[in-house]
């Protein structure tokens, strides 16, 4: 039976994948050196081709990395001595505060409950803290941040660094990259690739400030530094040996995704949004978490089921569309279903005529 | 026209992944959730299979991370808090030194030339190294160390950490496991995988070091800790999303060399290597560049040219036979050959043909 994978984790692969994986197969390129002209040509065109899609400054490095969450522990290394401000809504903008924490850093926080966003006019951000972090879109719960909040930080404290996660938003949100300085994901979600690669897009604000730290001789870790990562990235490199099979692949999706078109994708993100919205405002057993529409997001569609989601999952999974759980305390309440490009409109109905049947 | 990779970086990819990558999408295993029961077994399965191939004792834990480079950082981090000590001898255990100096630690190391050994008698370990890191098998210039001097450190100095890169060695290396500490490879070498897959085997004293350092509020890491890993590992996971493609792949090559035979892989890999040094012991034009022969590496095997290495490197690529460059300030006078699982020995005798009609 052919799979519906609605997931927010790993998701469904882009349709395109099978037979760029045998491509890459029958041209060796797992086999080609990391330091080969090829393996730099792969490199370049991977770069200019996300540039073109997300519209991302010339300025702007991209580094390739192995997961959003190695993204996290680099940016508090290269861009905090000590004080970052996280704003908290669930596990994943937690996990970046967590993180900062790890490290031995003294990050603040502001946090808000789980489906909710921030009230952003109240918040002041104290003179000390050198780097703001935003979770575009969480994960865990479905809460979408409107990226004119984020742009209003940059702008009321332009001393200050920005670093946003769009980990599950990437390619749908429309970014104005040159207000902010760094921005992460990995590939295993919006492009609908296998898991195993993150990309850092990092802009000449971030790199001076890991040089500063540098030079007060502070620990800004070693091969991933993002000194390293940028002497390596003008070379059209990786300071280690990455993951190279995925790099071509995500190469491959990215200019099948210019050949779709960035506002079709985002169009038909929009419709098919609309339809899970709609089906969920209208259902009497299953009611969408995050009550205020402005800051529902788009691509991770969270219900909330009165009687438990276990079985409805279950039962989906029988008819072929696999959903996400909920999040840690919400895993038995919440059913969380990805709307990445790789699913199409088709595919949405058939979930939502699931869906129908079970919860009447 | 086939091509035969005898590249000792990314290499020969091994005969049966085809075949398995196929299966992996036709079982969607890039989209299933890295928190599944389907993946969990997928881990556990690895684990197993690798540790009945490489006869890894019980109560050692294999993590799964992104490369080797990133191992090395690791090490440092969660089992020293000051002191290693490194035997360097080439480019990779040179990094291995280097990654510790970017860590803010003071390692101190024992330096030989490139293509070396070391004179194992005459060291006498500080007292105040908490870690000694040894590179078994020195890609960069193929020398291997003998695994006895490499125990030795271990019986000599039980209260220190050993620290064993097998990068280029695995699953040939045949090791005493629990004389050592930590051993760390990538999967794109001996295995024959596509990059982007590093494999941390810890045992029981490496991990309590880390807990020890975490106890003193120092700095271990975040989400790839010894601890976190460790506490992942216990429920077959890792702390974030990893490369699961990969790690399925492994698991499959794994079960594939255990019906081929560790031993057999083992006594094929020293028929090869005979064939390859003998070729070089007998020519004119070029010599094996380690000319003490019981350090010399069975599976990267190194060559000096007389007369330069680009064009017989060009020569050769024309043929379907890729080969590596030398290293570093060597890189136009060495090839480097792999002699890796995946290549045949009917591979072997075409380079080795390839090669005498180049340089007659």
């Amino acid at each position: 039976m052919k799979k519906h994978f609605f997931t927010p984790g790993p998701s469904q692969l882009f349709p395109t994948i099978s037979k760029h994986i045998k491509n890459a197969i029958n041209y060796n390129i797992p086999s080609i050196s990391h330091r080969s002209q090829q393996f730099k040509q792969i490199f370049e065109k991977t770069v200019d081709s996300l540039k073109k899609l997300l519209n991302i400054p010339d300025n702007y490095q991209v580094f390739f990395i192995a997961s959003a969450t190695e993204a996290m522990e680099r940016i508090i290394e290269n861009c905090v001595e000590r004080y970052s401000f996280h704003f908290v809504n669930g596990a994943f903008s937690k996990k970046f505060f967590e993180i900062a924490l790890n490290l031995k850093n003294k990050p603040l926080k502001y946090e808000m409950d789980y489906g909710k966003g921030f009230n952003f006019n109240t918040v002041v951000i104290p003179k000390k803290i050198e780097l703001i972090c935003f979770t575009h879109n969480e994960t865990s719960t479905g809460v979408a941040l409107n990226v004119n909040d984020i742009y209003k930080f940059g702008k009321l404290y332009p001393d200050k660094l920005i670093a946003v996660d769009i980990v599950s938003s990437v390619p749908y949100v429309n970014l104005n990259y040159s207000l902010l300085d760094i921005v992460f994901f990995s590939v295993q979600k919006g492009f609908g690739l296998p898991a195993g690669l993150g990309v850092l897009i990092v802009g000449p604000q971030a790199l001076e400030k890991s040089k500063y730290l540098a030079r007060k001789n502070l620990y800004i870790g070693s091969y991933h530094s993002f000194i390293e990562l940028s002497n390596y990235a003008k070379k059209n490199q990786t300071p280690e040996t990455p993951n190279v099979f995925t790099i071509y692949l995500l190469e491959k999706v990215i200019n099948d995704m210019l050949k779709i078109g960035i506002k079709n994708i985002r169009k038909n993100t929009d419709t098919k949004a609309k339809l899970l919205y709609k089906f969920l405002d209208n259902n009497e057993s299953f009611k969408p978490f995050v009550k205020e529409k402005p800051i529902r997001s788009n691509t991770v569609i969270t219900g909330e089921l009165k009687n438990g989601s276990e079985n409805i999952i279950k039962k989906l999974k029988s008819k072929g569309f696999v959903v996400g759980s909920g999040y840690g305390i919400y895993k038995d309440r919440h059913i969380r279903i990805a709307n990445f490009p790789a699913l199409s409109i088709k595919s949405v109905k058939g979930l939502i005529k699931q869906l129908s049947r079970l919860s009447i």
